[in-house]
């Protein structure tokens, strides 16, 4: 691995978390608000989503800063939805990051409203002048994500998970589930990036189309593996509670091994996709870093 | 009152309901989600938010088609946000426009991804091709209606609302917190209105806000009286709420008739600010309809 594609992810997180920092650098009158969407936020999380965002932008050639506040908006949108995710009244989940959820700290009425707060912050941001792209360009990005936020794609992915916890559902359902749960979202970062540069064709775009929604597939498979297989410290979250809820999941339905195998064809696959694409080193790696993470 | 004005109010209605209808017309892989969309969406509210739309527009001589979207988008953020105010984490209440609240039919966690879903879906169909305004207007109108939901308005709001319950709070932060969580989304509903049009002046639009702004207020005002002096049965939902609930309200704070009067002397402010625009015969319709209503 080439030492500046490490540093590149280094610095790029440094410049990610001080953006978020920034953006939730708030006057409201509601300390407690701006307070409660900055704890569940501004908490050493991967930024995998923004970094996708940035990876993909280099292939568009598109302005660094744009890229930067579009990839922090949606992890905005992502941090939105480990709160609701973590109410009581869903997974009742008290462990995030490694830190107690935001409800164990503000409650439960306080958490569903920072949750709220930060799904439409998003789109105060995408629709600001702080991002240089045309008008034209902005509605399209915003289209893509509130697209890939609602009925389209993460929340109905968690009704459709929600309503099928206890249940055994064959392997095209739980793909489609996880299509829309966890890849809608990660398909937009990348895309997004891609659509703040200039000058693809469609037929580029719908490369990057199928690319990203295979690496969403990989991130899901390899999520899975390592709910199993890993306990709660290094997970920063509560471990094995897929079993316990009793989820169909890629490791409860082919078994670890098949699991494990599906991710190393999939990984295989998408970087022999991806190298085809000029100045997709960053890409490759965080294909990489998706593929090899324990946490 | 004018006959037109009435029939204008009628067929507006009737637009409204039905474009709505429409836009919730969706083909996913989770019927329920769009079931529970449709539940508390297409429930006969009044509307007040799209009809403010709509009789903003026709100031700036807007396209019909376009207020009618953009109003019904802001009516999905206000169903949004009582289903997300239903909930037993919160107000929990289970009546609501005289029909059991969402959550009582599907539980309480589709509840809340019915809101999350009906809040991305507003930026959707804002950000789609059926609106025909300018990309430069799109994202302004974008904006505004970001701004209004999240942590400068209405959730904002919902969130002071919230950690003051059982508190006094003085008159002035009372004001404060009603202007974030019910003014707010108003204002958007006018001010969106009037900027889908054209021709207008920063003067005539700093006019627009300053009406709108006391628009929102004599709503709340008027809300708080009804809440302390109609039955549950003329409201479709729990009566008496705030006084059960120990809520601050205009009542609780001036007294019931020192609330009335200050509602009377600001319709009637209002309706003299208005009167000098041209075209707002269905604005002041709209006031008095936001002034005399009981439920």
């Amino acid at each position: 691995m080439n030492y500046d594609v490490k540093e590149w992810h280094k610095l790029s997180l440094a410049k990610i978390d001080s953006l978020m920092d920034s953006l939730l650098t708030i006057k409201t009158p509601c300390e407690t608000l701006v307070e409660s969407m900055r704890y569940s936020s501004l908490n050493g999380g991967k930024r995998i989503r923004p970094l996708l965002t940035l990876s993909a932008s280099v292939l568009s050639h598109a302005n660094v800063e744009d890229a930067l506040l579009i990839g922090s908006t949606i992890e905005l949108i992502h941090c939105f939805s480990l709160i609701h995710d973590d109410l009581p009244i869903m997974d009742n989940d008290s462990m995030r990051r490694g830190k107690p959820t935001n409800h164990i700290i503000y409650g439960d009425a306080v958490a569903l409203l920072t949750g709220d707060a930060l799904h439409a912050i998003c789109f105060e941001i995408l629709s600001s002048n702080k991002i240089s792209v045309t008008a034209e360009k902005k509605i399209k990005i915003i289209n893509l994500i509130a697209n890939a936020i609602g009925v389209h794609g993460m929340v109905c992915g968690q009704t459709i998970d929600w309503l099928n916890t206890g249940k055994k559902i064959p392997l095209h359902e739980l793909q489609q589930m996880h299509t829309l749960k966890t890849g809608a979202l990660i398909r937009a970062s990348i895309l997004s990036g891609y659509l703040a540069g200039d000058g693809f064709h469609d037929s580029q775009y719908q490369r990057m189309d199928d690319i990203s929604q295979k690496i969403g597939l990989l991130f899901q498979v390899v999520d899975d593996i390592i709910d199993a297989t890993e306990d709660s410290h290094t997970l920063g979250k509560t471990a094995n509670k897929d079993a316990e809820q009793n989820k169909s999941t890629y490791v409860t339905l082919l078994g670890l091994e098949e699991a494990k195998k599906s991710a190393l064809n999939l990984h295989k696959n998408i970087i022999e996709i991806i190298k085809l694409e000029n100045n997709s080193e960053y890409l490759q790696y965080l294909t990489d870093q998706i593929y090899y993470r324990n946490s």
